[in-house]
């Protein structure tokens, strides 16, 4: 087949892109786009290219210049400025009038015949004044008939003068022929949501467990009155695990006892009973009239929330009746519940989505999150997504994004890594990580050197959980408080996006032997807590958020760069903005049982700062100062107090 | 949009694909792909995944089984084994099969009832059987039956033993369900030709030189003449320049004077005049049924003929009055010459790629290969590729292809790095390279491990050249003899595809002062040479393609292991087959001007030599053997002989 067009111009790697643009990248309002692409044609023309951005489905694109860099990589960039999906491509041409410029300079020697390259300029010219507007149509015409009128004199060195001076360059630069030129198709895609998807402190907890008095179920009514002091705190978004009914088949009693006894509270992701399912509230916690009264004080103290979304079904859910073949059915027609052989779990019907009803059973499931988007949730925890069809999560977020761009979907999926990242492409904002698990220097410093330096992080946000329901991991059970202290520094400093489940500031370190369950886990049971507990760490948390909401490089995600350290038990990293204006190191040790020194090395490029410049360390947890000279210093970090340094660097 | 229907395994990153399968990988017959993708689904299925692979047009996939790698990464290969495209793609499903036998092995302890597990097992084991084939389906039956009456008999465990047992599991394997799978779309491709694509060594010659007596022009029955002892030399290809007849205006006299005298022969590059252009044989060189003895000797002989594809027209050359038009025009309307300012070239005019009759123009080019292929002729040399269309190029070798995929290009791009990429990717199955001007032992690593070692191995084939008409490179002026034989060692090992331009046996290397061009260069005049001329590498050329033809690891391309050397002016590399068999290691000394000695660190473990064990050295150019044991070894180099060790390792 001869081709019936061709790209005029070769645009080859465009960067950033996910695999080959079948993903779209991630931004948050107000953060750039910087993009690349390898741009050349045959031959010697001098080529122009634009970047072309438009939020989807509009009509206009909004162009802006390229910038030709070496090796024949152009670079752009844009910022996303509305939430939603964006896209972007490059348009890239021929500079005619350029080349003529270049070739009429070199061509003007003394004595060579340039009037038929002078014709030809101006051609280029006269099409350019075709297109100009009125004012600056007649300015160039006054030029092009002086040109002639130079032409006609024989004058060809004072013709060139005029044809490539400032006056008409910058006048051609506004009406360039770009008809032999190609725009890159498809286009690639941004997905854009608001800053708190990149910057924010999540605080876990369970509304049951707020009444304050022993044994007595907690309220939405007491969860509001313990809002003020998780503000206070300085967290962002609340998570609440399901706040739904709880069913009775097979409910499990205190630390998962197969056999529940009668007041016993059943965990909340065994969702349904005959109060309702995945759009019920349990009524021990309140009215719906309650949930809204929770939903504005949550409003009211700028403070999110995040709903745990769990497509389990107890087998009591309403769905079991209305809907059995969405389910999955042994031999003998009965419904098959939960496995994982040897481990069984009576008490959860998993969902069958290759059902024959697909259609209906995904419409429900994308029912559900309309449903709590209008009763005031703007961020899902999705629990074990990986346990469902990836092209489901793809469907469903993309549908919910449609009407709903705003809207936050965490990815709990603690799997492999492949899974993972792919959940992370096709929607998920952010992801929960190995965070929980990576204790050396080493691993640390590998784990989230992938994450936030490589290509991930255009498409994968971390949430740094330092524990969770199910998580207590081994450093904090041995640790203790110096631990806890160490886990939250790393936490809400390594990610920019991070959060702990209740109890955590209270150091509650109690685990079932040889696990990392919680003892007497809150999962099946109500915990009352005293909040002002001795050895809590509420203040240090306090301080840490404050900093973070201070400290723009703490708000950025990206980069981390990790620092030349002498000693293996302390790790060091600073975080910057691009402009420097705003540098962070945060050293921390990594050891709860043994005080350590070390001598850094400092990034004095990196930072801009000059070799015999002074500057100021300032330890934002300790409000310490300290100056600093040249390009190592040394750090002492406790235990018990002292186990890390937040330090803002200041230029004097 | 409700999907109709979705993949129901997620297969990503596969490889190898060039840009996201926008561009074809390349092998030669007999090669293999080695395919690798991450595959995976959500839950605990287990999973199969194929490789499927046809030839482009034919209906039927070749399927073989991948298997399970680290991290959800799948392994699979397949061999080409016929020239042109094939494409390739990845199935996988979920196995039910084996992800009963799991679940039910896990499942079958003692007192567990699994009466409906072994119903289910039961259920896909009868879908596997109605697909057998005769034989096996009453095998299966067999088993069904036995398995239903241990059932009945409430014999679980037997019932597993015989569902689980090998027999069933070879039988299920050959009928799996592959209904929940998913096929990637659009499948990849793979550009395959000829062995000689890849393995090769050419020579360079001018027809018109070969006539043995001084001024006398050669024709092309003398070069028959000389073919035997280039073929003794131990060449594969003998590439032409051109050989149509050359123009008269503004023809360029000796070392490319402005003013040819009379007697003057002119550039073979100038093409055309009223003998013909492109199609046309110089008369001089002799009649078309001397072009066809010279085609049947070099096919009697073993070499395959390479002709310069050169798309530059003499203002004598027919299509100038045929076709004005696809010519660039002044606006008094007269033809421009080619220019690259402020140098003219007013003996050539460029072909307009854009011109109006541009489907005219663009079969025209294509019907020049037609016509040289049915000539004879298997490969083109391209002159200068990217001074024309990308596209171009990528339409005219897929319609030459489509008819003849045996033909070769080479696309003669020195220019830009990614222009020479992207020539490569879509359809220049070898490609010019900076060869000639990487001397250093950094430079030459630095530039051979990214043509071997990087992504470009799959798409692009470095044709090494040791000299052209074109660039007599400096360490052959300054460096003589010595400097000959080290670049010709470099060019024939470190690639597998390499060549010289005659006269380099007789280290010519009289230059115009200050330049990389010959003095007196054959491009403007007749050179007649004496080929036993004193000083001659002859005999070291015709030995070194005697290694080559002997060593398969010589033979292969990618992956050149440069070796650690303590002294900076000896560089080391090994090459070696898969299997290991035949293991080379090159060492050769840049200096063409001092002895140096040096100690290499050999790679036994590459090598897979143990540590106590002697081995034997074998310099192949010199034929001296060595007895080496461990992990050094110390060599001593010329100049000025012994420039160079090809040594083959063997073990005892």
């Amino acid at each position: 087949m001869f081709p019936q067009d061709y790209p005029r111009v070769n645009i080859e790697a465009v960067k950033p892109q996910i695999d080959g643009g079948r993903y779209p990248i991630k931004r948050v309002i107000g953060e750039k786009v910087h993009v690349s692409a390898d741009i050349f044609k045959e031959g010697h023309d001098k080529l122009a290219a634009l970047l072309k951005v438009r939020k989807v489905g509009d009509k206009d694109w909004l162009e802006s210049p390229m910038t030709q860099g070496d090796n024949d990589q152009w670079h752009g960039e844009f910022t996303v400025t509305a939430i939603g999906r964006w896209e972007y491509t490059i348009e890239a041409y021929a500079e005619h009038y350029l080349s003529w410029v270049d070739e009429i300079t070199k061509k003007n020697l003394p004595g060579a015949n340039i009037g038929s390259e002078l014709l030809e300029g101006l051609a280029i010219i006269k099409k350019g004044a075709a297109k100009a507007q009125k004012d600056d149509r007649a300015r160039m015409e006054n030029i092009i008939a002086a040109l002639e009128g130079a032409l006609t004199a024989g004058e060809h060195a004072g013709a060139v003068e005029l044809g490539v001076g400032s006056v008409m360059r910058s006048l051609m630069a506004k009406y360039p022929d770009r008809g032999e030129g190609y725009q890159l198709t498809p286009s690639l895609q941004v997905m854009v949501n608001r800053p708190i998807t990149r910057f924010a402190a999540w605080y876990e907890f369970f509304p049951r467990s707020q009444s304050n008095t022993p044994y007595r179920h907690g309220t939405l009514q007491d969860s509001i009155r313990r809002l003020p002091a998780i503000k206070a705190m300085g967290f962002d978004v609340i998570y609440l695990p399901p706040i739904h009914p709880i069913g009775y088949a097979f409910r499990k009693g205190k630390n998962n006892s197969l056999t529940a006894l009668p007041d016993d509270v059943g965990s909340p992701w065994a969702i349904g009973n005959e109060h309702g399912g995945h759009t019920g509230l349990e009524p021990k916690l309140g009215t719906w009239a309650d949930w809204d009264q929770f939903v504005a004080t949550c409003r009211e103290l700028g403070i999110e929330i995040a709903l745990d979304y769990v497509m389990n079904c107890s087998p009591d859910h309403p769905y079991v009746a209305k809907h059995p073949d969405w389910f999955f059915h042994r031999p003998d027609g009965s419904i098959k519940y939960a496995e994982n052989p040897p481990k069984k779990y009576q008490d959860v019907y998993p969902l069958n989505f290759g059902t024959t009803d697909r259609a209906g059973l995904w419409q429900e499931m994308l029912h559900i999150f309309l449903f709590w988007i209008d009763k005031g949730v703007t961020t899902f925890r999705v629990d074990n997504p990986h346990t469902k069809p990836v092209p489901f999560w793809e469907w469903v977020i993309g549908e919910v994004h449609r009407v709903h761009p705003e809207v936050i979907f965490l990815s709990e999926a603690f799997t492999k890594p492949k899974m993972m990242r792919l959940l992370a492409k096709i929607g998920f904002a952010q992801s929960y990580t190995y965070f929980t698990w990576r204790n050396s220097k080493h691993e640390l410093t590998e784990y989230v050197s992938e994450l936030t330096g490589s290509e991930m992080k255009d498409y994968f946000t971390g949430n740094f959980f330092a524990n969770t329901p199910d998580i207590l991991p081994p450093i904090l059970q041995i640790g203790g408080r110096p631990a806890f202290i160490m886990r939250v520094v790393l936490a809400a400093t390594l990610s920019s996006v991070y959060g702990i489940y209740s109890g955590y500031e209270l150091c509650e370190n109690a685990a079932l032997p040889g696990k990392e369950e919680y003892l007497d886990s809150e999962k099946y049971e109500i915990r009352v807590r005293d909040w002002q507990a001795p050895g809590n760490i509420v203040d240090i948390i306090t301080r840490i958020n404050r900093i973070r909401r201070e400290s723009a490089a703490l708000q950025t995600y990206n980069d981390v760069h990790f620092l030349s350290v002498d000693n293996p038990q302390i790790i060091a990293y600073a975080k910057m903005t691009a402009d420097r204006s705003d540098i962070i190191i945060c050293v921390v040790n990594l050891d709860p049982f043994h005080k350590h020194s070390a001598t850094l090395q400092i990034p004095l490029d990196l930072f801009g700062i000059d070799y015999h410049e002074q500057y100021q360390a300032h330890d934002l947890l300790s409000d310490e100062r300290y100056r600093w000279w040249g390009p190592t210093a040394y750090v002492e970090l406790g235990p018990p107090e002292k186990m890390a340094h937040i330090i803002k660097i200041r230029r004097w």
